[in-house]
């Protein structure tokens, strides 16, 4: 048999393994005639995107084989989980994994039945699928994810697939571009096979139906060399494909432009052409189960034996199932196998960064909250000796604000990763750079899930508000972790670490649209076991808090620190234990000595700390005699029941920290309610007045932002005399005052664009 | 003076104005010398792109004069907003719409001074700025906003200048192709203007940097004829960019493949060449603020003095500050003037929607919860009819999702908006299709927004976890609309209405990436002004609701709603009055006869009201002495407080429906926090006990999927024995009994891979 026809043997094989799973309980080798019991009672999944699938792993494989190319997949129609699922099971890594899933008669009945059923597997490639690291489900990301991969592995070539429907995504559209960050002798190569099946759910996709000159201009525009396979009759197919492949793996070999293959094929291709009279094969009603009422309909039973049949079983599978010479011939050796790439479960290939000691970088601070410091410009010294120390397995990501957000120190070590032209004016580009600079968050996001998916490290610097450009792909990041850890095979990976500067409190340049503190809210929905949010306030509780990020594994870490100065808080020694209990007491900040207070201020996050101190410092003032207990917060989820988080703190514990019927003012980067939501189980809840963000903002001064939602010192103040009763009468005067306050404060800012000096210039008064 | 004389001079007139904003605070027209006193003490706003947007309004204004064509502009780059509002000040609409900014002397100060300033103006083009429907904060949606603009305004030329950094995003990248979803004969003209002024914020931009035979590939790909306008001499530009416009208004007028034009002019083009020795014009250096220090830096002070006379200002104004009229000549008459163009402020254009009765689609419901309705098949209907009887002026747009949706009778009166090549295949698509079907919620979300800004109507439907993609979007517009009600001149637009479907209970073919009720979470972060949640539970509750929010303005209004069938629950003047209220009794499905319950079964979304009547069934059956008050929530809305929300109910209400001290065992359709958000502050609160999404999901059944939440039927049972202290001893073996039942359910599904009969098929049991 020649290799052509081994190669067709294997898509067939893989096809009609593929149709197994979406309609058989039972029979998988159609060794007796289909009944009603043979087939599953709910068929789910989807058909159409499969078979083109399939014929890239086929082709794919004998590429391997011929070159022991290292190689890697990624399945943007990852909905097409039955192709992925048969690739694994043909290549023995499904039963490698899952060794009850045997590569035979009874393991193939298996591999049907769990598809889709309560109880087995997802409809998806998902990260149950060996080989995956790309769940497919939202659509977008897969040119993303597979460059992500492909930096720092220079002998790899990550194949990816993008479905037609895919590409019409904002997402991957810009991922085309990609190929400007990407060196190729330092890092791999992606082959961007974009297959145009057709259609979407229920439409014809742009890209299948612009003109042909149209869509080459295109690629070409994207910066690749464009190659068209085409047809409907496989065998033609298969010798374009085959031809094509060489030709462009030769290309790859040879470096210059990147290649990239048109593969138009029709959609669910080699199904069923009509059903009921309506053409099926080659359109839309392709995409989920082109055969439905299976059971009930003898008819379409029979049609789904003959299709199965069309694939002439029994010249691929032996009558135990297991896969003939033809079949089996075309499957690489061990890790050559795709489903078996050790980069596909990069926990696998993980080794710890090389950390240098943060406690190098600490700032000193003699007497606390008097001194100012910026924290990201010191972070940024860090992140500087960790690219220095893990030259090969860490990447910066930022949508243009490395330098914006204070990091610039890194470019003492690096530059930003720049593959294409550069002028004599620029500064810190090289094809080498450490640092992706791109205006996308989709692509910063994309690119470190697929780098950290693949054994690599990285953080991902972001302003706050713009962070929510990528909640949607957190989401599916965050489930990609919470499945990945029930699985016995999938090696933790590193977290996923977000650095978010620039935030709500301090977008002196932009104002209202770039003011929004709601992610940590997108992040608090999924699974506790997987998020992590820190709002260290300031310079060395930011040191340890991004070390122990950068050393943690398969969580989302989200940091919140400022980039403006910011009064230091604590030596390091002490930051470090302030931040491995998550939250605690600075009692020179209050005057409860020990005792219990009237009234504790709680505080988390830069601004609101800086105001909840300067309240303190007010109260310690005017109103000496009030037990006043000031509380940080580092870690957000200590606040939680120890149900609800494993670093949710005991109730007697918190109980020590807040009280259970003093009132407590907390002052809140974000959002109020996450406070609410986090304590709502404390003794305390009632007692907890929360002050944050309430969506009031515009370009303004800092201390008027912190008063258009009352967040500021002098409103602190009045909170603590509105809720402690004593106070009511004895302190209206001093209310009064501090209403005053507020209204000079904004005059003087109307007056002379700036806070006034006693603020803006405030300190710890000793 | 010739055309092209004057052009420079408007031109020169909008960089002064410009400058002027971002620095002085007096002497505005330089009637003295530069002293630190006339200097803002914070120096914020965006110049880079400023003299490029000035340059379009110059040209563009000669093409209207000349052609008399119905122009509106997008700026991408809206950061620059102090050519916007240049612009709008030297048309005289700044001072129509805010009177006290005149247009002389005194107002130029004004205008100079508000710029960035506490109590003044955003440093981006923003609501507040004349002409604008586009923030340009966030980047990437400006080419989708001028799409929807231009869709239905046959006469209207959007041009949009798109800035090779927002260039870079994904949605931006995405958007070129809308193209293939407008029709030149019924739709108006949109002219791209990419504006590569070579840079970023700290880096230089990929489509700057590609070879210009890329480039012009990629527009060629993208379907555009692209004319290129390049240089840094003013004179050899104007020419240049007055031939092409003249050109390529001559091509939009013929028809045919719609032009584009690559701007390529430098980055902060006039200003300071180089400043302290480095290079600045024409790098990322001019990105904000070119000259810093200027208060202090006498050397700096003379550097903008030097710039800003270099403008030749006593060319441009009188004495009194008013243009001369070498400038003014420039500007349009009336609503020919971009900055003052009606569609721009499109509720002055907006006509209510001609509703048809939504009563004529009603479910006849003889006997609550025993029939089954798809709610969207049958609100489907109503919006054919919205669309019939608004044939210009409502459009659906969906993610390839509206026939998944079960939105498809709208093709028996329109069809999906498709002008690229067609096959026999096809159904529904034509030019002039009203739905719009692109698979990117971005585009989706963009247009619609554009849409709406411009004075029109629509609505959005999508599936549930992937409108998460378009988070921030939704968070920009929210912005937009809580600014723009706070401006007087702003007429009110329609709402924009997502109709959330294939949710998170219901993704039978997907599973775990496809479930995410979240957004719900996200949309509460906005003010309460501005956001509307509903969550009707069949399909007359389905009516009601989206009429309600299709005549509704100012708003985003989220309903959720199931596709699959669901138990009709009320008839429809029942219906209507339960949306009304937004809450309420289901006095057949309780026991508690008009008394004091012992008990609150609360519920909200269709597959939690569903398992809470089996719930309320059950506890009927085996627990009739127990008095269980069922209570469904339809606007979420309602159970905040008054002070919260708009909706709020007041504590009195509230308290009757639930009680102050029993338990509620409220099952929830998102995430449970969110109802504990929106109840702490009442009175039974602590009683309330939330069911809802936790993460946990696949591949399954609908009632297993419910079971691995906790919010089927017979946990529900069982929580009413756990909190209800009388029944703990007394249903100890019922609640044995549930959880038995719950095995068995299990243990059905895996073996048969559906859901028992006798919990698929359950109905209300009279």
């Amino acid at each position: 048999m020649d290799e052509l026809e081994r190669v067709d043997a294997y898509w067939r094989a893989a096809n009609y393994l593929s149709v197994g799973q979406i309609y058989l309980l039972d029979n998988p080798l159609l060794t007796e005639p289909l009944t009603p019991e043979h087939i599953k009672p709910r068929l789910l999944g989807h058909w159409g995107t499969t078979p083109g699938l399939n014929l890239c792993f086929a082709h794919l494989n004998r590429v391997i084989l011929q070159r022991e190319q290292d190689m890697m997949y990624v399945l943007g129609p990852g909905h097409g989980g039955p192709a992925a699922v048969a690739h694994a099971w043909l290549e023995g890594s499904y039963s490698e994994r899952f060794p009850e899933v045997t590569r035979d008669l009874a393991g193939m009945r298996r591999l049907f039945r769990q598809f889709s059923f309560p109880g087995g597997i997802p409809s998806h490639a998902a990260p149950e699928t060996p080989g995956s690291i790309h769940e497919g489900g939202e659509l977008g990301y897969s040119l993303a994810h597979a460059y992500g991969a492909a930096f720092d592995n220079p002998r790899l070539v990550v194949a990816c697939v993008i479905g037609d429907g895919e590409a019409e995504t904002g997402p991957l559209a810009g991922s085309w571009h990609a190929n400007k960050f990407l060196n190729p002798r330092r890092d791999g190569a992606v082959l961007p096979i974009l297959h145009l099946n057709g259609y979407k759910i229920a439409n014809p996709t742009v890209l299948a139906r612009i003109p042909e000159s149209d869509l080459l201009d295109l690629m070409r525009g994207y910066g690749y060399r464009p190659h068209v396979v085409s047809g409907d009759e496989p065998r033609a197919v298969h010798a374009q494909f085959a031809q094509t492949l060489d030709t462009v793996f030769d290309e790859i070999a040879e470096g210059g432009r990147p290649p990239m293959i048109v593969l138009r094929t029709p959609k669910g291709w080699t199904g069923p052409e009509t059903v009921d009279g309506l053409r099926v094969e080659g359109t839309w009603r392709a995409h989920q189960v082109p055969l439905g009422g299976v059971r009930d309909d003898d008819g379409h039973r029979g049609l789904l034996e003959d299709w199965m049949r069309s694939y002439r079983p029994r010249e691929l599978f032996d009558a135990e199932g297991r896969p003939r010479a033809s079949v089996s011939s075309m499957v690489p050796a061990g890790a050559y196998r795709m489903s078996a790439s050790p980069h596909a479960n990069g926990g696998e290939l993980l080794r710890p960064l090389s950390m240098p000691d943060f406690r190098d970088h600490a700032v000193e601070v003699k007497t606390p909250g008097t001194t100012f410091t910026q924290p990201t410009a010191v972070v940024g010294a860090l992140l500087r000796d960790v690219i220095a120390a893990n030259p090969r397995t860490f990447r910066l990501m930022g949508p243009d604000e490395v330098d914006s957000n204070r990091l610039s120190s890194v470019y003492e070590v690096t530059a930003k990763a720049w593959n294409a032209a550069t002028d004599e004016v620029d500064e810190h580009l090289s094809p080498d750079g450490r640092v992706m600079e791109v205006l996308s968050e989709h692509l910063c996001q994309g690119w470190l899930e697929g780098y950290l998916l693949t054994g690599r490290h990285g953080l991902f610097t972001c302003y706050e508000a713009f962070i929510h450009i990528v909640d949607s792909m957190f989401n599916q990041h965050a489930k990609w972790l919470e499945a990945a850890r029930k699985i016995a095979w999938r090696s933790p990976v590193a977290s996923l670490t977000y650095l978010l500067s620039s935030h709500v409190w301090r977008q002196d340049h932009n104002g209202f649209s770039h003011q929004d503190p709601g992610f940590l809210d997108v992040v608090m929905n999924k699974k506790a076991e997987v998020v992590r949010v820190y709002l260290p306030p300031d310079a060395n509780t930011l040191l340890s808090v991004t070390d122990h990020c950068l050393r943690s594994r398969d969580y989302v870490n989200v940091i919140v620190a400022g980039k403006q100065p910011v009064l230091d808080l604590w030596p390091m020694e002490e930051a470090i234990t302030h931040c491995a209990r998550g939250l605690g007491i600075l009692p020179w900040a209050g005057t409860d000595e020990g005792q219990e207070p009237d009234v504790v201020l709680g505080c988390a996050g830069d601004v609101p700390t800086l105001e909840t101190l300067a309240a303190a410092a007010l109260l310690r003032e005017h109103l000496p005699d009030v037990r006043v207990r000031v509380v940080n917060v580092v870690d957000l989820m200590r606040l939680q029941p120890p149900s609800e988080h494993p670093h949710g703190l005991q109730d007697a514990e918190f109980d020590a920290l807040f009280g259970v019927d003093k009132p407590v003012i907390f002052n809140f980067h974000g959002y109020p309610w996450l406070i609410h939501r986090l304590v709502y189980r404390r003794a305390a809840h009632p007692h907890f007045h929360v002050r944050g963000y309430r969506e009031e903002g515009t370009t303004t001064t800092p201390f008027d932002m912190a008063m258009l939602n009352d967040i500021d010192r002098y409103h602190l103040v009045m909170d603590v005399i509105d809720r402690v009763p004593a106070l009511a009468a004895a302190a209206a005067g001093l209310r009064q005052e501090m209403a005053a306050e507020r209204l000079r404060a904004r005059a003087h800012t109307r007056a002379h664009g700036e806070d006034p000096a006693h603020i803006s210039g405030w300190r710890w008064p000793y």
